[in-house]
């Protein structure tokens, strides 16, 4: 479609894997942001559409191996590259190019965290300084002056939205969070994997890294920021036969005297005029088949049969608010567009 | 999102089933069309988030009772009844609506096959006369200027666009056409049938209506106006465990010395301009999860095994090209809104 | 196939719903059941193998009327209909019979309980008090001589066999646990509902009857005779896009001292001698593929990151162990029949 | 289970996929066959149940490389490997093991069709002349003193049970066959492929290998030896989001004066005494759902809408019937042991 004028020019750095294809779904229509350079490693020379034939009709850039990228007339880089890659790529790029970031290499504020929860040294902790973490509903400010934003992990996303405002207030006991979530396999990405197969993947459940995940310290980091101390947290993610979804059901105490009512609507009042999250009113309970496709979370609170409990249930699709679509509100963000260009489709059902 | 003020005002009338839903997820993002009233028959009451609470962000009238719509001031209505109720809605409605009909109960040109195929004697023939069948590529000058648009039946789109060109050139021979279709379960509707629980339909597939599918005297209808006389087909539709999709695969004998790469050509060539209906080049095989929740129909062409038999295979989401995207464009061509309108949305994948 | 000469013989009340099926596709090869009687309400009058496509090549009787059906020279039922219309059929059933029932009918020792959780006063009481709760596992002595067996819930039985020694020994507090549960759309049985539909539960998961699933009682009353004083558990269920499964991801705290490696290895010793419960060792995480089609319940027992917190993981197939399979256990128990006779079935996997 | 003493003494090569798995699945209760080698490649030092957990209950061999295993004291054996890689492997074995062959490197009569088809010289063509092709219910007295029996391919089974008969009695033209087959992902085995992962697989389908499957030679030697002549046919495989289940909907034309109530009694006459092959009755028409996990096959015979045209439809498992089953079936011959012992699973649905 027609761009405007003032329009940045962007690039995505491993364009080849679901969420640089999910970027391309939600930037091909996007009023003010134009997509000038794609890369990719093993798949460069091979045309978008070839690689993701349902984007076949779009008028795209090959991809290249970013050796080939001329980051000239660019102003801004998505990078949907694995953990650990990423660092060195981002340190090698030209500093005027602004960069959102989705991998987990520059979501850790202390480089020994990322270091112990990733296996190895952090090896551009002097960019860690000026990385912005990028939930946006909750860090906006910062982010809008950001130059490295990193976009959080989509378990991370789907649990920190409800549960950050109400660490902040009080209402909840921090020390006594279970999250048990479920996500969709496109959270696995898309190397050929054994266990991602979908004879493997199909007909059943199971949990895995239980105790371990790497979400749960970066989920940590930034409740203890809310609580303005140090919180642990119990976090076991599932893995479910869809593609897209990620549901978390969050069991919490309530405390200094809140009600399950009273934190229901601290959250529909704290997110009253977020276009992106809804708290649920009624009985209803968030599914992901209603967000899916969508940058939409929605947020339900119930009460627990066992007294001052309450339970948080949070749904988001895992390719997009979990990952590319809170990269593009992001990137809005750090060029003053508009927070939800590009973003407004209604998720898909059935 | 705001309309432009030419706009056009419109009614979806069944809004509680997944096509009614499906205008609605197109819709919210039409530049001039406008949705002012919803109805429904036993949801009549409940809002359309309610019933739907993926569009529950969407500021939208609530469902009503037919009886209680006021069409004064509506320009025009999508028309989302199961067949038989259809004619006795339509033919109440005020003359100045223009009516898009999803059913099936204005497609049959002849009011007698109509009746021998759905089992009633026609009870508004004299709309009828009036009716244009909006296979949009096809009948795109008709439909321009048309007040009744009897959009297509899924499979008959899926199959009419790849074989009416043939037909028509005499590429092929019109007696010796097989349409072997599979197609998702959103083709089936909302009603509550055992024969379409989860636990029915997934892990699994079969035929259905062997030789006696409602579909293909409509089919056979349009290819007998491309042949220039009365043809027979052989169709046979399955049920899949998808929510969306559905794939054709058409086995024809070439005629007239046409040769694989000659149809191939003259489809491409047919289609160029064709802003939903790419022929996809190569060895690539058309696949319905890469038109998913879009207007788009891909369609491959191949060689049989046997000489002088191709094999023709189109991709379409069921409910979009084959349901509420169809519609939307005959409904942009009936009012002069450019034809894309509203319908530029990527597949999603995965 | 040929039964043993001293084979009991069986009806099968309410023949045409799942369990009943599944109750049908064990007992067609066990050496020492037979079945006699099938029956069905709105389906009488037709073959099971046409209600059961997959059953047809069993020579089985027809479906009657539970009216028509001839007790004499009948040993025992399986009844497998809904809660609340069970109690009045088991109730003038006569009285040689024996009886293993898969309602929720007979699962409250305290009628009080049942009416407050079912909504309705019991009808049966007397009937109440001769039930035998069948978690064969834990109450095998008393099922042997009972003539009632009340089976379990599917939930209540993922969630009962880790629960239930380790609270008994004292190991966990049995004040603070959390079952966050996920089953397969087959537990919501073969009725036609829009909410069962496939397009409605394919791609999506959601929690529902958060804080007031009727399951939860039933498992706070065996967890309470375990304590032996009153409990309250956390249960959340959500439905999960598969046909059959169940898995439970139990948060739990340690207590008296107990480690992690203490529990799972007293839940190792307690089930070693069982057929159909395996704790799993190593990392390995149970998932319900891997007992998909079998009687087998896998657990593991894994450490939280919250120091004192352990994470108990149990996998069932929901038609078999948590309804049919357990329900033949029972029998086999009840007639003095090898316990896992008819039974040994290995997985489905893929 | 306790075999019986004068039992077999079986090897599975290739053990650690899924075919594997599902001999496995069947042996484990088989009353007269005994598994006492199982080998692997990669994943040999292994056990059968750290890589099929669903097997973990069962008290097998360890997984071994195919250069440790002692063939001294074993019958028979079944061989899993990839085709190419098969034919050496069996030359190598000692010649006292009967041998049951699942990959194509045996099927074919002519070993220059052979090369042809699957793109290499065959390296055991003398062996090849000894191999029998396995179709049961047609080969059954070749099987009966074979050393080596090749097992059909999955496509080819589904296909050719209704058509050999009838192209055998001349009541169809086999020139004029159609095969229009769908298959669950689990024919394309366990490696680790992008095109197999889950959402690349997921909610949706497509054809490949359009015009030249590997298994159209196959059907067609077969085909021709039944017609007495050489035949050619069109056959276009479609892969369908499930795991097993493979579908065949078949058009041809009826010849010699036969009408589709002729072909489809004389398909209930020849399988009349068939305990795997059912030839439904009435409008039902096989579903794949309805066989899974089993070694039925379900024959349909319809009437097409064209004059003189039928539709045959089959289903079958393709790890089953299409493979691992039949495997068994025909090592129940080659020993002399009842056809369907080990084999009496009935299908699992839902």
């Amino acid at each position: 479609m027609a761009k405007m004028s003032n329009g940045i020019r962007v690039g995505i750095i491993g364009a080849s894997g679901y969420t640089g294809a999910e970027l391309m779904r939600f930037l091909a229509h996007h009023p003010q942001i134009e997509v000038n350079i794609l890369t990719a490693d093993t798949k460069a020379g091979r045309s978008m559409g070839d690689v993701f034939p349902h984007l076949a009709s779009l008028d795209l850039p090959k991809l290249v191996r970013i050796e080939e990228a001329d980051w000239s007339g660019i102003d801004a880089v998505f990078c949907c590259l694995p953990h650990a890659t990423t660092q060195d790529v981002i340190s090698r790029l030209p500093a005027h190019l602004k960069v959102v970031d989705l991998s987990a290499d520059f979501r850790f504020a202390d480089v020994d965290v990322y270091a112990e929860t990733y296996g190895q040294k952090h090896r551009a902790p002097e960019l860690q300084t000026d990385a912005v973490y990028g939930l946006t509903e909750i860090e906006r400010e910062a982010i809008k002056s950001a130059r490295l934003v990193a976009v959080p992990g989509c378990y991370p996303t789907g649990a920190q939205l409800p549960l950050i405002p109400l660490v902040e207030s009080g209402a909840i006991d921090p020390d006594e969070i279970i999250i048990d979530a479920k996500s969709g396999i496109t959270g696995a990405g898309r190397s050929a994997k054994e266990a991602n197969l979908f004879a493997e993947v199909s007909e059943g459940i199971h949990a895995y890294a239980i105790g371990s995940h790497r979400h749960a310290p970066e989920i940590e980091q930034q409740l203890s920021k809310a609580a303005g101390r140090s919180v642990a947290v119990s976090f076991t993610p599932h893995l479910m036969p869809i593609n897209r979804g990620l549901l978390s059901t969050i069991y919490v105490k309530l405390a200094n005297g809140a009600a399950v009512g009273d934190i229901r609507e601290a959250l529909a009042k704290r997110f009253e005029d977020e276009p992106f999250v809804q708290v649920v009113q009624g009985d209803a309970s968030p599914a992901t088949r209603h967000v899916r496709g969508s940058n939409q979370c929605h947020i339900g609170v119930f009460a627990g049969r066992a007294k001052g409990q309450a339970i948080l249930v949070s749904a988001i699709d895992n390719l997009v608010k979990g990952a590319s679509g809170q990269a593009i509100q992001n990137m809005n963000l750090m060029h003053d567009i508009p927070e939800s260009a590009g973003l407004e489709l209604e998720p898909m059902f059935p």
